[in-house]
């Protein structure tokens, strides 16, 4: 029986923008301590994976997570010593990085973690990183070239060595078989990399490339090189087309629907009642204030907002420089549904501009899986308002009514996240280009 | 009672470029768990820090911990986990990364560690890494030019947030107070980054810096942003020359005597007898070849030695683009001692470049005290030609030894790394540019 893959969407204060005036709630994405416990949560209800988003800039009017926060790569490995079995993913932007160190990096997370490494490639869609690095932001289609070029070479780069050229023979001395390790060689418009690595070929063989981007060609990116793709959607409609988007692209690059699991974002809200699950949301809703969520949604839009109507319809807004999937989804939303710019922050305040799913816990599952049975979903992002305790809900009272429906797994198999995922192993590709 | 401070040189298969060989030998740098064990025996020896090296590319003729090993900083961030007090120090050069993710990453293993991060900051003195990262590599000026402006950057963003900027006030909402979040606008010659980092200032304040540089430009970064010192000798003199080098640039900078912590590099082979000791180090050295050697020694000198004569005195070999320490020190030595180009590339096959100093436990005590009280160090940088074997050795014979004669701590005290090498935590350099 076909079953979810669910991942954790961490952020340390929770993905609502206020989660973190919950009472009890953990208020630092700098807690190590509580970041552990996170995961641990997430590992007690057998999710495949954790996951983090990540960004380049400090704004303090933004999410607080954004602002302050660990650095991806340093914590995952730190989790991997805390966690046994849960897959472990870092976005890394390939807009302000290069990828001989992406690729060395999650190789050494692989080798550390025991096969349970995952690279989230993304752009990096926000203007607000550039300053940092000396450098100017690229437009859209710049970035997703260079994104296309650097996930290639990343790729290669990883199948640079052998399984076996680590022979470590004492009596004769030799430790490598030179034969067995592979340049890359690329010469391409944005990179060029000569290779290889300077750490042998990851457990995973090449560890799993996570995508979130909905645009056009973060679609044909993420339906090439991904193996995991996470869904901004407000509905179960706009899931399924996102769903059939992605995978319908398979084809065309050689792969199979099954080769690439499609994981929606939502926000859980559970109660045991209705009515309990109505009443967080609520003292949730409560916190959000113009002043974080406008901030929040004018860095979304890329447009200023100061002088609108809060209480008018919101109609239609020029979106900037195509392509961020939070504020495509979002402008969709308050054009189907007449929002005003108010609804809107609201909605922005609560999940980023991802799915809130709010009810008790019996109705939060039949419509996870009605998704999941109904063509929209391989499974989800569970991204909760705030820790411990929207995690805890989701984990104590959702996910046994997963497992006893069959739908989710009840304990862990096999070793590496590839495994949990049932993807295979990759060949390497010497030589030659992946697909 | 002034005490020795003794840092660990983890380099996976040890120094010795033979060490694997050893029966019982480490044989990969891949290998978490044994890197794991070398970390708790450091802990066990009550050393102040791990420190590695790191390169930029696989040279299969060269060292093999060079060619196959953890990327440091993922690989520290997860011995965060496994240790408790010992600090934590990776290497990434200035020449092929950026301030902004540097001082970042380092901020976040503070964070992770509880302030016990350390950044060796070296240049990347290898031109091998360029093609890695479709770059030229700049000549020994240039490199330190990039460094002192880098180290600088990498400062003032680690002061860019004061202590208290998280206020997360659930009452009010106010989550983070925005006057306390100081961007660093630097505009300058290599570098042009806005700040602030996204992540609060670092238990240790700011990590600790280290570095090695023995040139005129290495001395004066190192006197100038240094809290410790690696020195690349091979005898006293050599040491206590070095040592009053970096000790008597201080003062121009404003800095103390105590405020700089110098460490000679040494590979001790230590035997119950000096029979003992004398037989392991004729063992390992049995296990050199001109193969691995001579590529390593090239490489560091940067010169082709294919037509020389390996027994005959080495006389004067030209020196290319100055400044390699490992380089200098050695011809200076098979300059003094008439060395034959045999006799090089067995003593940087043994310990790189680096002193090596064999002998029955109670001598190596007595030469590491002699050096202690004779101004020639204020502790060392322990490279083990293998593991476990060379570390234990170390930690079992010799550290009892240093701590009976009050030497060196039986004890950790204190919280933070700096704490361990009794160096204060810095107050924020609020827009100043740090000295």
């Amino acid at each position: 029986m076909r079953q979810m893959h669910l991942g954790l969407f961490l952020l340390g204060t929770g993905s609502h923008v206020a989660g973190w005036r919950m009472p009890g709630a953990v208020t630092s994405f700098q807690d190590f301590h509580a970041i552990q416990q996170m995961a641990a949560t997430a590992e007690r209800g057998c999710f495949d994976l954790i996951f983090m988003g990540d960004n380049l800039y400090a704004d303090p009017g933004a999410h607080p997570s954004y602002t302050l926060r660990l650095e991806p790569l340093t914590m995952l490995a730190a989790l991997a010593m805390t966690t046994k079995h849960i897959g472990l993913g870092a976005t890394v932007a390939t807009t302000y990085s290069d990828p001989w160190s992406v690729a060395r990096a999650f190789a050494s997370l692989d080798h550390i973690s025991g096969g349970r490494a995952a690279w989230n490639a993304v752009t990096g869609s926000s203007a607000q990183a550039a300053p940092n690095f000396g450098r100017t932001h690229p437009n859209h289609a710049e970035r997703y070239a260079i994104a296309a070029e650097f996930v290639d070479v990343v790729r290669g780069l990883w199948d640079g060595w052998e399984d076996d050229a680590l022979v470590a023979d004492r009596a004769s001395g030799l430790y490598l078989d030179p034969a067995k390790l592979h340049p890359l060689n690329h010469e391409g418009v944005h990179f060029s990399v000569k290779g290889p690595l300077n750490i042998g070929r990851a457990p995973q063989g090449r560890p799993v490339i996570l995508q979130a981007g909905g645009s056009e060609a973060g679609l044909d990116l993420a339906a090439r090189t991904a193996d995991v793709v996470f869904a901004v959607v407000q509905d179960f409609e706009e899931a399924r087309g996102q769903y059939r988007a992605l995978k319908s692209r398979l084809p065309a690059y050689g792969r199979r629907p099954a080769d690439v699991a499609v994981l929606p974002g939502v926000m859980p809200i559970v109660g045991r009642t209705e009515r309990e699950a109505l009443d967080k949301l609520a003292q949730l809703q409560g916190f959000i204030s113009p002043g974080n969520a406008l901030q929040l949604l004018q860095d979304r839009l890329g447009i200023d907002l100061s002088g609108q109507d809060m209480d008018a319809p919101l109609g239609d807004l020029p979106l900037h420089d195509g392509g961020h999937g939070f504020a495509r989804t979002l402008l969709n939303k308050a054009r189907r549904d007449n929002l005003t710019l108010r609804d809107v922050y609201n909605l922005l305040g609560a999940a980023r501009g991802h799915w809130v799913l709010c009810g008790a816990a019996e109705k939060v599952a039949d419509t996870l899986q009605q998704w999941f049975e109904g063509g929209a979903a391989d499974g989800f992002n569970v991204m909760p308002s705030h820790f411990p305790g929207g995690m805890d809900d989701f984990v104590n009272l959702v996910v046994p009514i997963l497992q006893e429906r069959g739908l989710f797994r009840t304990h862990y198999e096999g070793r590496t996240l590839r495994d949990l995922l049932g993807l295979d192993r990759p060949e390497r590709l010497g030589g030659r280009k992946p697909a």
